[in-house]
């Protein structure tokens, strides 16, 4: 499968990237709104996997360009901007594609961070709006610290939850998950449960941050 | 220390008090607003820990009498009613007496379990703001799975996070949990932060259902 992963420059997107190119065989395209950010990018990801040993091709391109023939969108960009970065690729966005999304709305205070969800219900529900008909939403990937995603020697053993209304949808995220050691995903049931799922974000961050962790992430046993 | 378990002769309740009569040399006294319906719960509660090598006292009062001279109040009794508890009690506790809220508030649909917040905030402020001078909060095991604390021989291996604004209460209640095999106490911050925390409560049963699973619990890792 082709995972184009926009806002693909910054710390998920990176962690994301060479997980996926290192344990898998899906064909990663880091996207950013520049494109020699994306191929920069692109390049010090490929390093970092041929340094664990494994020589695979990660390549990178302007967001929309990123996006045209990939199967699956993975929204890794600041949650406000979450709609707009849907318009800008939605000419490349095919019946069948999968967008996933993996941003948490949140504010900050001086006890920690605290969800902030939008007018919508949660931002899954923002990005599932803004979708062109046809192409289906999963929320995933909030609770993965992207640090530790990051260390390709870094053990993991933790979980993410998808929430989204089509099951086929869910299944081929599911399944990309899965093929990364160390990950499991789980079902969190409809797009109407998201906020609880987002709310993971900012409640990973106040724990670590009370706990003088890095980098949690969270399994459920 | 004494620790009255209010409403504990419900699923949490049981749970918590053979987990404690069990593991740890704290004396469990059960409250109920029906005074016979807690002596007969403590009286099997008793039972089922003896069943398990362990000789112990646990006894069983009318809430109030349940809460005299105990060290740490918890309030095993649904989210609405913890104002009225509190209040009912509040002639027996003293001056660095704890309370422990579990209670999430929510509500269910079709698609499963929501958050549905107290206009305070969560049902840990309502807590805070129902508790007499002097009397700490800490908002704690809203992440365990009742029926696996019940079941004796269930493997736990799971957390549970801490609210609260009084270091000393999280001291306390922290020690208590760690005393349990299998359990860790996470502190989560500030009372400002106990919505997140709260919010684990309708995700767990979201998991659970979708997973085809019973009494999951969490971990952070």
């Amino acid at each position: 499968m082709r995972i184009a992963l926009l806002g693909g420059t910054g710390d998920l997107g990176e962690g994301l990237a060479v997980r996926l190119a290192s344990h898998t065989d899906h064909e990663v395209v880091i996207g950013s709104r520049d494109p020699d950010a994306a191929h920069d990018a692109a390049d010090a990801y490929r390093a970092t996997v041929a340094d664990h040993g494994r020589d695979v091709k990660v390549t990178g391109f302007e967001n929309a360009m990123a996006t045209d023939r990939a199967d699956v969108v993975v929204l890794a960009v600041p949650p406000y901007t979450v709609a707009d970065t849907v318009d800008s690729v939605a000419g490349g966005l095919r019946e069948g594609n999968v967008i996933v999304t993996p941003a948490a709305g949140m504010c900050r205070d001086d006890d920690g961070a605290h969800a902030h969800l939008p007018s919508a219900g949660s931002v899954t529900a923002l990005v599932a709006e803004a979708a062109p008909a046809g192409v289906d939403v999963v929320g995933a990937f909030h609770s993965l610290p992207a640090g530790r995603l990051a260390d390709l020697d870094a053990e993991l053993g933790i979980d993410t939850l998808l929430v989204g209304d089509d099951d086929r949808a869910k299944r081929v995220v599911s399944g990309i998950v899965d093929d990364v050691d160390g990950l499991r995903a789980l079902d969190a049931g409809e797009l109407a449960n998201a906020a609880e799922v987002e709310s993971l974000t900012p409640l990973l961050l106040n724990v670590a941050r009370q706990n003088d962790a890095r980098d949690l992430g969270v399994s459920f046993r």
